[in-house]
């Protein structure tokens, strides 16, 4: 497919995503890329549903057209014992801050997509709507495709590409390692290995989604953006968005020379103005400790990377103790909101993909002419 | 720097470079390469100072400029408990093969670059020469560009780009965690983090060589080739060449575009014809378990990425076990010779990058002419 191809379906100008980033950007980030030509995107799964469709409305009376984000993922079980351990783990940091560990909630701290959330779309009718940890169930997909929406979902593997493709996306995000935030990865490493090789074990294989990860998580599958690009290309006929490391318009030109059809980035646009992006934050990206991303589960039991902090160096960076995705989300709230309060972010998310050289304070618009540079 | 003058300083037609992968080849793949336009590169690390003079002088004899490889490792002191540990973690399978453990050896088995190696080097006068792991001490890497040799050496983050551009090295080999075979990883990692940030934190450190690695090992540091080769581009003002994932010419034309002033591609190298990868190896990188790799120490005791076979999977693939660099050698040999011998790669290092899509059973030259249609 080509650039031009992909960019019609989008409905764009250009086959450029604003990357959606739950909690960092609202749609005042997704109407100024959608205006410099790009596809804006909405994260809705931090968002009520009332401020998701308060969101929804602000990006329909633009008539620009947007991406509207999901995550996918099967609610994992409660694990008590799970959750005791974690809190014991943070525990001597609760006392740290003189914060009663008894007032602080339990359960999930993201919704996955659901037939309330679908409904409310239905009545917006987006151009795009993008998944993350797979694609949600097939009668709601089948909702979401019936006035015409474009699905886009994220692979971080051949076979995984492959079950998205075999499964009713329009395009796959091949999301390289390199990225910032949670990884979408939602297929558990297959077996085909060397001495010992099943050949039909690379197929995409029911049940495919997987949200949540087990206290064992195995990452030894997922690919730097060089690596798994061509190879993603070569497996599937759907049109593939390269994401992850793309800072610059050199990045973008070399996602296309790997087979792209278009492009998601995320990270350059953290410090943009439009971007939620909380000050401490946008400090971080733009020093030196931003050449220090790490993979952790400390802050949402999901795997996602951020600069090095705190309490992924104490706990993590990938804890066992750490509740399955989302139900770290609720125990590590109150001490992030008592550190920033004291101008720290040693509880604080840092999301950022592994190359961060593309931050700069500007409107996104220019960001987005800027990175399009390497797409003429 | 320009494509043109890398290659002028290489003194070769292509800025592409035949990464040099020890046990894998000698120099009928660099006489090929060469012969291709290309620069070929001799890995010296396993030969003895016999086999060492012999290939130089195969090489010497074509009037190809070439590169000859050293590993540059500060040999680790020996650790009598981690040895005893890691052979009892090996015990099962020496019994399983009616293997003697006493007979099998102990000490390094990777010689780093001495002074004896210089004075042979000396002779022969080579154009390129290169090191993994940092560099030689200064009085040698004196010596070699006395006779004015090009020197190169890996980093695989943008410090050890800074340490490598300070210590003299005329050319940086910039390697993705992509990359197949040991990491060129010597600087331990630094301690800019988010919350503590130290602005002076991120130059080089004295002392710069780490070969060996201890039991707790910390790849965080370690970027993708998308992410790194950028960050090192704009960091040094040396030229930096790509490695890692770079598979076919729309590789290596993504890779100029990140910035490269050329490439090293080794593991679609490993099938040609001139290359001394034994048939399983071979098979192995043509099957679809190419696609599963991961960075191990169980071969050596240096973290190396190779596709994931049984004394990965049961014993590592990182295993704190594992003796230090090059320590560990001896101890697998056996057992992998007696698996191969009855057909089985189980404790075969299966060395491969993430992107082995390019390996194809060819002759070296006609790889060469197809990855630098990307110089064009």
């Amino acid at each position: 497919m080509s650039t031009s191809t992909l960019a019609a379906r989008l409905g764009t100008r250009l086959p450029l995503i604003q990357a959606p980033m739950a909690g960092a950007q609202g749609s005042a980030l997704a109407l100024a890329v959608g205006a410099a030509g790009g596809l804006g995107s909405l994260p809705a799964a931090m968002l009520t549903p009332a401020a998701l469709r308060a969101e929804l409305q602000t990006l329909h009376a633009s008539g620009l057209p947007c991406n509207v984000n999901f995550f996918a993922h099967r609610p994992p079980e409660p694990d008590p014992a799970r959750e005791a351990a974690w809190r014991q783990a943070l525990a001597p940091y609760y006392a740290e801050y003189g914060l009663d560990q008894e007032a602080i909630p339990t359960g999930p701290g993201r919704r996955p997509f659901d037939a309330e959330a679908a409904a409310l779309l239905a009545e917006f009718r987006p151009r795009v709507v993008s998944f993350h940890f797979g694609l949600p169930a097939p009668e709601l997909l089948a909702l979401i495709k019936s006035w015409g929406a474009f699905v886009l979902s994220t692979a971080t593997t051949v076979r995984e590409a492959l079950w998205l493709e075999a499964h009713g996306a329009d395009a796959i995000i091949a999301q390289g390692l390199e990225a910032g935030g949670h990884r979408g990865h939602f297929l558990p490493p297959g077996r085909p290995t060397a001495g010992t090789i099943h050949p039909g074990d690379s197929e995409p294989r029911e049940p495919g989604r997987q949200g949540g990860y087990g206290p064992n998580i195995d990452l030894s599958e997922q690919l730097g953006i060089f690596a798994l690009l061509p190879q993603v290309v070569a497996a599937v006929r759907l049109p593939v968005i390269a994401a992850g490391g793309i800072a610059d318009a050199a990045g973008v030109r070399a996602a296309m020379a790997l087979g792209a059809a278009g492009v998601q980035i995320g990270t350059a646009y953290l410090c943009s103005d439009e971007a939620l992006t909380r000050p401490l934050h946008r400090a971080a990206l733009q020093s030196e400790a931003a050449r220090h991303t790490q993979l952790t589960n400390c802050f949402t039991g999901g795997v996602a990377r951020g600069i090095v902090n705190r309490v992924m160096r104490e706990l993590g960076p990938i804890s066992a103790a750490a509740p399955a995705f989302p139900l770290a989300t609720h125990a590590i709230g109150p001490l992030r909101a008592a550190a920033e309060q004291a101008g720290s972010t040693d509880f604080t998310p840092l999301w950022s993909g592994q190359n961060a050289s593309g931050c700069k304070s500007a409107p996104a618009a220019q960001i987005t002419r800027e990175l399009a540079e390497g797409l003429r």
